[in-house]
């Protein structure tokens, strides 16, 4: 990744192994901004909020960012009044290693719940961590925030031209909350100068269409954090809401946001299939997505997947009951391009065996036609696995 | 059973195997009282609602029923209008063979979703039931109606003096709904004389505190039903809702019903753990229900029980996305008697050891205290477990 890395103009990158997770893994980093950055966020709705949640959002809500202070191992959740002492402490440290002002440093942790930081391993590897920024480190960042994922999160949306602007995504997540592992933390970076309000617009926006449709197992965590941190060094125009270019940029912000949202399903606690559930013909959009997310997260659909069963009968018991408005004899469902029921009853023939042979693949999509009206919605889910139970029931121990 | 059977006066029951299940099992069923029987039921929400619940819930609102037809293998679900003219015929036929009207004759099914009943079989062997009905064969019908079930489920609360009425329940489950396999169903008779009104609540309360606080998989199926039949055979005096004996009769219907679901529970597919989630000093009644539900039905915290995993921090933040109101510090968390987290942190000291020890148990509960206002609420839930995976991958293959 050095190469493109490169190309997001300002921002710099360290890593460190500070011991918090086992096995000498690189567990402490930075990301850093040489100009503060104009920024958004969307944090956790979870009402068991972390520390570093806690310490992040009122700062990132002020507009301006310029360091990120990243660990995993330990997400410093459930733990009091210390645990907030010990997150601005993590601030404290960076913001006078790197000589910029304590509210312009946010914090993120993973990791861990209930178990206090270690701190003194902490202070010694962040005070370390400036003295080490590079712009081609990264990928080594990606690794630093990685818990239970099996391989390091990033998507690039390259500038098209020389005075164009470049936006990079890092993420980590294999499960939308771990054990007592908490989380799904994403940073996009971008060297575009960019609007506040537009930003954080066009952030809520993007994270509706990615990561607040994907599932792996419906637990969301203390310590969700998605950040973006535009420098403005690319010296564009800055892009205002409504602008010819703020779709653009838009467009392009989702793009990397919904690729890090599909490694997230792709990585997913023992997953190994992602599936796109489309709903369309729904009554309306709301109806789209409630009968979107209850077939995603249906446990019973989700092991089908795995046990590649073409079982349209767990899929539309599940739209079923999902709240949304459905007459089953409207009902039809595909498996990409094949029908298997249509008019709420089953297809018969080869489709069957088609369908199957569609289960076998990686990656495909279900469409559910509810044949009501214009709703469209869709989930990204992964398949539940016996390694699914196995990383879930042997964490800790 | 054979003994405590007689004594629910006048009902009568025959099995027999139709081949509509694999291996010559036991799959249609009668359950007859020798007088129309007063009666109430509750039904799937399930939007998609299969055949013999749109053929037998109107006829159980009328408030009488003599004879309920039972078959498994077949849910005769998104069967379309040749599914509704199959259910009726069956009705249809047991009406004609036992001799009284059609619409005292209710229908039930279990089993694949999607394939029409095959009802040269059924009308055969549906017409031979009336002329093996015995008062013993209760436990012969629990057995006609499993599907995955790995055992029948009945219930009894005897009449304590000669002149005292009986209730008997038989249920089936094994998870909300399978495969394309469907269903939780269960049947209560009596032979208390009881008032239709109160009957009908009685019936709705019990359910609200049994079957609706159960979760294997969270998924409903498409062919839920509870029905009870009270035929006044004991000769008490009529029971009316207000009456001193109302009381007593609640409460023994609502033990029979509590007995029934935490078997269905018991027995849930893979299931090895039988576990209590009680909700304390929550906001009011409603948020109690919430959080129950969210820490029953997370995956994580489902898994973690499995892994005799004492894990508080899952539990601490299913309670925090259920949507009640929630302050982390002032939730305690204990597994049976030990307290794990106070005040939203660990206690520490030996209190993980110790709660690792009842979490080896086969039943146990586990309490959290929100610390906020009166509202209680439980949940029963199973663990997640790699049998779970295995038999709803390979269901139908």
């Amino acid at each position: 990744m050095g190469r493109e890395e490169d190309k997001v103009k300002g921002f710099k990158f360290a890593a460190r192994a500070a011991g918090i997770r086992k096995s000498g893994r690189l567990d402490v980093a930075m990301i850093y901004s040489e100009v503060p950055a104009t920024c958004a966020g969307v944090f956790t709705t979870n009402r068991v909020v972390a520390a570093p949640v806690t310490v992040s959002s009122p700062r990132i809500r002020k507009g301006l960012c310029q360091a990120v202070v990243l660990n995993s191992g330990n997400a410093n959740a459930c733990t009091g009044d210390q645990g907030l002492r010990d997150a601005l402490r993590c601030a404290e440290v960076a913001s006078h290693a790197l000589g910029i002002p304590e509210d312009l440093v946010a914090v993120s942790s993973t990791g861990v719940i209930g178990v206090p930081l270690p701190m003194e391993k902490l202070e010694r590897h962040v005070s370390l961590l400036p003295g080490q920024l590079k712009a081609n480190e990264a990928d080594a960042t990606a690794q630093a925030i990685m818990t239970t994922d099996s391989f390091p999160k990033m998507s690039f949306s390259k500038a098209e031209e020389p005075e164009d602007y470049a936006i990079m995504g890092i993420a980590k997540g294999a499960g939308m909350i771990h054990p007592n592992m908490a989380t799904m933390l994403a940073f996009v970076l971008t060297d575009a100068q960019v609007d506040g309000d537009f930003l954080d617009a066009a952030l809520r926006r993007g994270v509706d269409r990615s990561f607040n449709i994907i599932t792996v197992d419906r637990d969301t965590s203390t310590n969700d954090m998605v950040l973006v941190l535009a420098n403005g060094l690319a010296g564009n125009r800055v892009i205002l809401e409504g602008d010819p270019e703020a779709e653009r940029f838009e467009r392009r912000l989702q793009a990397v946001l919904l690729e890090l949202a599909k490694m997230i399903v792709r990585d997913g606690e023992g997953a190994t299939k992602l599936v796109e559930i489309r709903i369309t013909g729904a009554a309306d959009l709301e109806d789209a997505r409630k009968a979107a997310f209850s077939v995603a997260t249906s446990n019973l659909v989700k092991t089908a997947f795995f046990g590649e069963d073409a079982n349209w009968g767990r899929i539309i018991a599940a739209v079923g009951y999902s709240g949304a408005q459905v007459d089953p004899n409207r009902v039809e469902i595909r498996f990409e391009d094949v029908v298997m029921a249509h008019g709420g009853i089953a297809v018969g023939g080869d489709s069957e065996a088609r369908a199957t042979e569609i289960l076998k693949r990686p990656e495909f999509v279900v469409t559910v036609d509810l044949g009501l009206g214009n709703g469209e919605g869709a989930y990204y889910t992964s398949d539940l696995t016996y390694d699914y139970v196995k990383i879930n029931a042997a964490y800790r121990t």
